[in-house]
């Protein structure tokens, strides 16, 4: 049978390490609903870089960069981490490199997995009906904040899961799976307004950034799934 | 106004370490409520060291000692660390040296904080009036499994914010804490039927150990507070 487990925090990635599960890598606000919409608007190429100064010495070679800390863009970059930047203007066919606070990092981290996959509720149905297609070990990795727990990447690793979980080839005797499936179903009835508590939207609201909680929150706007393979993410 | 933040792992310690903070180690199945119990008992002093080998070098020293991995006593040690190993018998009086899987870690590691607290249910009442009258930063470690998120480690930490959150005093912006305050809501009603799903119960069950379940889900058996201050655990 194969097993879910859900890692909360990029920071205990290397206690749930697994060479051989597909490794989900989500991070709702927003880098992972930002990359699932750049390939709904056509981008050819993602590449994510882990540091500001890879970006900065992409951008330097010539390379269209987004990039942000804390939710902010950074000057050298063309643009930031908001899923509305990724527009087709912008990034049909083009190759674009980016580095977010939390999102890229957990993207590279997860490649010592089978296969990486990027995830968000934007994609939910396509990515669970190909991982049970795929018929391994699933391990959700949530990108958290600065290692800490989040609560929107654990809810949506508890929707993922549960999903999953429909195919008599998945079980989980993961706590922090059946603990986001818990959580996921106290704020599946209303679950913008469970986001409300999340510390997240306080921060991307600072900042006048929270306009695309609603959109990162959308179910099923595409059966486009990202893979991240040899440092680059590509349409499966 | 004072913090509460919950740190569901030892692995993510160093992204929530505040030295201002009551640090209160829960290791619910078993350490934290054998540790609670022990005092009960009546134990003088106990000595929480990492790692067997230190364990074994105080044995030959001439200490009593109780150490367990994985659940199961070593061979050199004088008893384990189910809460009913340590019995007033055994215990009264003395000083002991523990060591555990994830527990005696988790209290070593908490050491950077104000203060170091052992919480369980046993002691959650008396635990929370405490820390209210403290009037500082709470930050509450959940000792996990081998780095691993649990679910009754992650509940108490619930628990014990709920009722801390109580006092005027208090406040928190953590996903975590809010994430395990739910899961504690969604368990409450019935948690030893919610336990049934901790894989740390099946653990112990395998090892004819799970009859101390609930025993360590019993609150307010006593108003025993143990804190951990240069190496040694005594009762406040």
């Amino acid at each position: 049978m194969n097993q879910i487990e859900v890692c909360v925090s990029p920071g205990l990635y290397k206690d749930y390490e697994n060479s051989e599960a597909v490794v989900v890598v989500t991070d709702i606000l927003r880098a992972s609903s930002a990359i699932v919409t750049a390939f709904m608007n056509g981008v050819d190429k993602l590449m994510p870089v882990g540091t500001l100064e890879e970006a900065k010495a992409k951008k330097d070679a010539g390379y269209m960069v987004a990039a942000e800390r804390d939710g902010l863009v950074r000057d050298f970059a063309d643009f930031g981490n908001s899923p509305y930047n990724f527009t087709k203007e912008r990034v049909e066919g083009n190759e674009i490199v980016y580095s977010t606070t939390n999102g890229t990092h957990a993207i590279n981290l997860a490649s010592s997995g089978h296969s990486v996959l990027v995830g968000a509720y934007l994609n939910i149905s396509a990515l669970a009906k190909h991982i049970i297609e795929q018929d391994r070990d699933l391990l959700i990795l949530c990108a958290g904040w600065k290692n800490k727990f989040n609560l929107e990447d654990t809810l949506f690793a508890g929707a993922l899961a549960e999903l999953v979980l429909k195919s008599d080839k998945f079980e989980t005797i993961c706590d922090a799976t059946n603990g986001a499936i818990d959580l996921f179903r106290v704020a599946q009835p209303n679950l913008l307004q469970y986001i409300d508590k999340a510390a997240q939207r306080t921060r991307l609201q600072k900042n006048g950034l929270d306009d695309v909680i609603p959109y990162c929150h959308e179910f099923d706007k595409t059966d486009i799934i990202p893979a991240f393979e040899d440092g680059i993410i590509q349409a499966l």
